[in-house]
């Protein structure tokens, strides 16, 4: 990689779980219409045949995009696809849809209830207990392979999987990057528009010092031109009691993934600053308040989404995998809303550029202890990305988020050591967990056989 | 203020120390180029006169860059002239420079020589007593009468005001700006030109990452277009052992302001990073390693700058600008180089911009403890300034360091209670004050005699 | 105060809730019998009855211990009696059992048990709101009237009370005592006379070092005469699943306050360290595990000890002091088993001592923040008290032990604010309290109606 | 080793530098008289005749003590005399005098003196340079060998080499004794003698809490029997301006290790607080002020003590060895004063003890970073040595310190690179070596050749 012109060129990027059909084809379709970047993307997957239909599909895009500035791979071996790599991008899923549904629904038998399970609560651990192996692999090779090269990870716990890279390889340059701050910076942007009467406010314009752990994440401040948005939102939070949704057609009531911000708001009156995430990852963080059970749930307006669901889904992505690649269906080139181009851009060399990342905390939360990963903004450029400084934490938000601190370092714990044993101490005093021993116990042990395929990795 | 059309308007500065030849004028001449702001300066100096001069000189700079987007008052009273302020700059000379010929002379019977003695060593001591108690007053007055204004310090010793700053109002909204570190990102320009062969490059397109105190600042990290400059900087500080200069007629031989990067490249062949001031402010910082006696300088190729010549130069510049006022002499728009209105528009929300700045320790060095001034890179937004995480200080680096921390302190302690009993303790274990406790005590009430006219807040 | 011949004489002690019938008694006892201290005692009661009666039944215990070394004062003002104290003794009850039945049986209504009441859950929150006030009155005058006094508390919750002194008066002299290590250290006693086949080990002789809050102490290192007894413990705690009572005639089926250590043997089995309290207060400490119905309650062998219980008490203990009072029953000097008098002598300065106390944290429990009042051990000795340095807290338990720090956090900010929120933050996510947010306000409101007539400090 | 009738029987401590006429000749004869302990002694060192002369002596100084509790052996091989070892005492001399005349006077040819050169100063820096790789040996074969085994360390300098064991053996149960606190308790005995009209205090009975660094230690609080004894000395700091000896016979005119307490008072005229080591070790902690030349020395009482003298002295005690091996001259048993055998007796298990020891940092002193040794009061009892919290360090008294802490740090880490660098960083640095880099480096080079015999495991 070298800057030329104002360009970065001969920039080398290694996909790990490159034959994803969710946000492989973001970036895809990214890189596709990207004018400062040209290079080769090197898509490795476990599944093969997955990595070389992308391999089509991202051929496509980079046609329908106009002149093509980058080239495609698959490679079926890891530390062969790391080779001479810039940029490392990993999103995996941790299993099958089989152990998710385990992760979300078997603990619904002792009324444990989840919205998403793929971070905090009884499915956040256990998908960990499943990943962090792989990280650990991957790791090790980057650290062998291509030390010096960044690398963004998209993949959920993202607490834990980022934590995971820097525990086994300190000298990593590794972030995390999620976009649940961007729904909260559109939902600010909205009530933006209505109240200064603008036309169409783009998210980016809304700017935000932002601080917590990833899908927990919480606003301090908020600003468009100059005007501070906290005064407004408040009045939302007190106005729509019941629900604000103003996305044209979309509605908790029509989609797993909308929400009507009923949790967003609940929590910016009892705490006073603005949740930056989806009200299904919010909900997950905290005690029986939202999630008691499916009525409570219903009350706050959003769902759980049921992993039956992602399994048709799949079957959908399949098949437009399948036409795409035969040619049946036209690629198409669709904006992500995605910043992982911008970013590999602003490192390369072409311009600062500040946005939330996850990263091992050295100071950016002062009252949250070192190495712990944890989400604020941060300045990249040229071969740096340096977290602001955000200050403490407001204490009750921190009481919140302790256990789940904990929970971060157990699983990473019970990886190093090989052992479940840590993790299941964190289990045991997990959130929405409030079980007696025995019976967490019981539950865990569940868990444990249900998803045993992955898990062969712990000895104990 | 507030914020229309892409402009900031109806921004209302206070000019702290208005009446001044420097700084002011710099101020008053990048305004009035300043194409995004519109407002008010109210120029308050204690010498009424000489502010009301800088509003005769500011308006005219005004004509002369075309349409006029400020106008001028002078004010005499403090607190009326902070009414309404968005932006307090303080710039101002503690006493005369009768009492910075003791700061810097003085010491000389001693044997203790000052190549500046504005910041450290005894002369910095001094100017510290003198400054702190205006400083009192300073921010009494914007905790009174104008709390939400952001506050730009650029007087000396800056760790130290911007600190007694936070102690007296700990809710202000200060930073100090510094341009020290600017002339080396010129230097790392200069060694660019050379070695890519390209022809003129801005120093503001070398980025670097700085950690460390005013004066005393460290760059960890510097890169051009995506290439890292600390190779070349380590062939330079190898190769020029007997010094580098690159501008043209302008020498350590004939300016007391230039040097010849000797101390500099020595600081890097020792520790391996980049000071990031000009040499005089890096000798007084360090044991007798360059400053022992005029010979020595004279070896590392810089001067000690007499006071006798700011004297001479006072003159000058009071002549310059009675002919200002008067007509006889045109006024000229010379960009200043500073970032003073650049960093003001970011506050307005005018678009984040990142530089250097000192501000209290929140995080941004994890091995300095919380309060004490350090100076590091930070992002600027709107309504807000934040440091960037820097990690830690290399531990040599640090050593070098933690006296002048504890000066910082201890000034600040000597003002809080009103007594010179802490500022002597730490003049007596100054780096550059290596004399017996009776020689110390001796020199240290030397200098409180010959500077008791600016010390009558201390009571013992 | 001062030493003579190996004795303090003249020691002014000022028992403030010098009226009640419980810990009075104990130290009126033990002074009655310790032959190397003389003085008065100043008997404050805001019930002036009970302390004049405790007067006579002093001075009757002086006579029964044979030569006279203190005399009985009974005092109705605060300060009057605080004049020249040496030692303060705090023992209050805030406010009556019949604010106490609120704490303990109204959240029942709710599914919450409680076995105690005073120091953790909803009960252990109230009874602090009721008390930190009273604390905050007698701070103060402590620091007028007698500020270098040495001031032991026994009030419950001790955490709270302790760090309430420190807040107000941060130079005051101050610490907690409680004698829930002592049965520990008992149980301790018992297993090593059946393994090392010895007659009778008094709980002295039992070297302990221990960390953690009060009521919620952990014993990190224990041994007998050079012997660990670590393996002693462990083996116990799996041998006995289903218990372990050794004291003739008591049993948890006859009496509220015994036990069969189920829970101290299942905090083993789950920790690997020895909780050092009784189990009524450590399972208030644990989320659902031993107090989620009065079956699991059962099945752990303790009892939910009823505030009717407590009336039942007052009664007899009322008349037995009326007997006392008239001469119809004789007094008696029973040794209480406490340390209250053998502290006062070292700190007098009559020989170092060490033993567990509640102090706020200086560095003795290196991964909890300074200021939080723990238990550990301490060094007594000439006007110091001085805790050890124990290391880190162990993980596991810090994460069940973190919200009770959050809770002592709350309650005394609650105090400083006179505002209710802060308390009922940490009640809303108090471990027993596992409510939605509107049954945890129901059951707040209920509490603060039924118990409005001590809480009038607050004034929101 | 075990505890029977209140004996600790079978104790097994090895003794590294056995060969020793000082420490070695202390410890038996103590042991000599101890009726709590019996057991073997194993005496290792590198000079194996001087091991077997002391087994001479010590079996003599058992006979002469009466029942014979002791039997020694000498051992040449460290591996086999630490097997099963109770308790390690090492005591050893890191070169000859050959080398300390290096470390002393040669530094002499720069203007700089010392008045010890064994643990501060250039002096201190080389012998740390030499020794530290032995207790790299060391600690290794205890970790190998006896990992249970207690080690007390008397070796200078103290801070290093009980670091050194803990950095090569984390879980190491080592402490450092050292008995100048002991010479200022006898000062606090002779001026409350004094004021007291008592006939003969014994130093025990002054009460004392220490904190800082061995040889630079800090008493904050002293008493006597109940009775603060600060008052009483700084009525002495101020009255013996001149100084103050009181020892029969004894004065630094006619003794190299007597001083007359006028640093210690000077310091307390500074500081207010009272430094308890003697002058001479104390001067070398501190900038120029009491060793600027031999003049000023004198005229603080007290002299700098030439090797010449210790080579003479040497010669000496080699003659009394021999005569005592060969029966000429009878042994003597001479209560050393040390506590080595009272605090092993504690660690057995026989009572608790307090006294100071030199410790890694986990909490004793607040604001010193962790792992740092620091002495302090500690609490030994059964198996444990517990440092108190003895809170922050005033902070002037921290300034001084503060580069001491950096040497230590700084030779460790050379021993631990094998590498001379960060040991030459370090002394450019060190107070008393206030030299222009040049001079630093010809001076540490000198040095370095003079001592290269055991410098050897430095690679660079």
């Amino acid at each position: 990689m070298y800057i030329k012109n104002d360009r970065a060129e001969d920039v080398k990027i290694t996909y790990i779980g490159g034959g994803s059909r969710g946000w492989a084809w973001n970036l895809m379709s990214d890189l596709a219409v990207e004018d400062q970047m040209s290079g080769t993307v090197t898509l490795y997957d476990i599944d093969i045949e997955a990595a070389r239909n992308n391999v089509i599909i991202g051929e496509r895009l980079q046609e329908a995009g106009g002149e093509k500035n980058f080239c495609y791979h698959a490679c079926g071996n890891l530390r062969e696809a790391l080779q001479g790599a810039d940029f490392v991008v990993i999103s995996i899923l941790p299993g099958t849809f089989e152990e998710m549904e385990y992760d979300v629904h078997y603990p619904e038998k002792y009324g444990i209830y989840q919205s998403v399970g793929d971070t905090a609560g009884p499915g956040g651990i256990f998908r960990a207990l499943r990943t962090l192996p792989m990280y650990v692999e991957i790791a090790n090779a980057i650290k062998e392979v291509s030390p010096d090269a960044w690398v963004i990870n998209y993949t959920n716990p993202m607490g834990a999987c980022v934590r995971m890279l820097y525990e086994v390889f300190p000298d990593i340059k590794a972030f995390g990057c999620c976009h649940e701050v961007f729904g909260t910076q559109e939902l600010l942007a909205h009530l933006a528009e209505t109240e200064y009467g603008v036309d169409k406010i783009d998210r980016r314009e809304i700017e935000v010092n932002v601080q917590g752990l990833n899908h927990f994440t919480w606003i301090k401040e908020a600003a468009y031109k100059g005007k501070d948005l906290f005064p407004l939102y408040a009045k939302a939070a007190d106005k729509y009691r019941d629900g604000l949704e103003y996305e044209e057609g979309r509605s908790w009531l029509n989609s797993y993934f909308a929400n009507a911000n009923c949790v967003k708001f609940d929590l910016f009156r009892r705490f006073g600053l603005i949740a930056a995430a989806g009200d299904r990852h919010l909900a997950e963080f905290c005690p029986g308040w939202y999630l008691k059970d499916p009525e409570v749930v219903k009350g706050y307006k959003f769902s759980l989404t049921p992993v039956s669901w992602r399994k048709e889904n799949l079957k959908k992505l399949l098949e437009k995998s399948r036409k795409r690649v035969s040619g049946e269906e036209e690629v198409k080139i669709e904006p992500s809303g995605e910043e992982g181009v911008r970013q590999m851009k602003a490192i390369a060399g072409l311009g600062s550029y500040i946005t939330n990342v996850n990263m091992p905390n050295r100071g950016q939360i002062r009252n949250i202890e070192d190495g712990v990963v944890v989400e604020t903004n941060a300045v990249f450029s040229c071969n740096s990305v340096r977290p602001v400084v955000t200050g403490d934490m407001e204490k009750n938000i921190m009481e919140l988020t302790r256990p789940h601190i904990y929970t971060q370092n157990a699983v990473v714990e019970a990886c190093m050591k090989q052992s479940l044993k840590p993790a299941f101490k964190a289990f045991a005093s997990e959130a929405l967990v409030c079980l007696p021993i025995k019976e967490a116990e019981e539950l865990f042990e569940g868990m444990v056989r249900g998803t045993s395929k992955y898990l062969g990795y712990y000895t104990e």
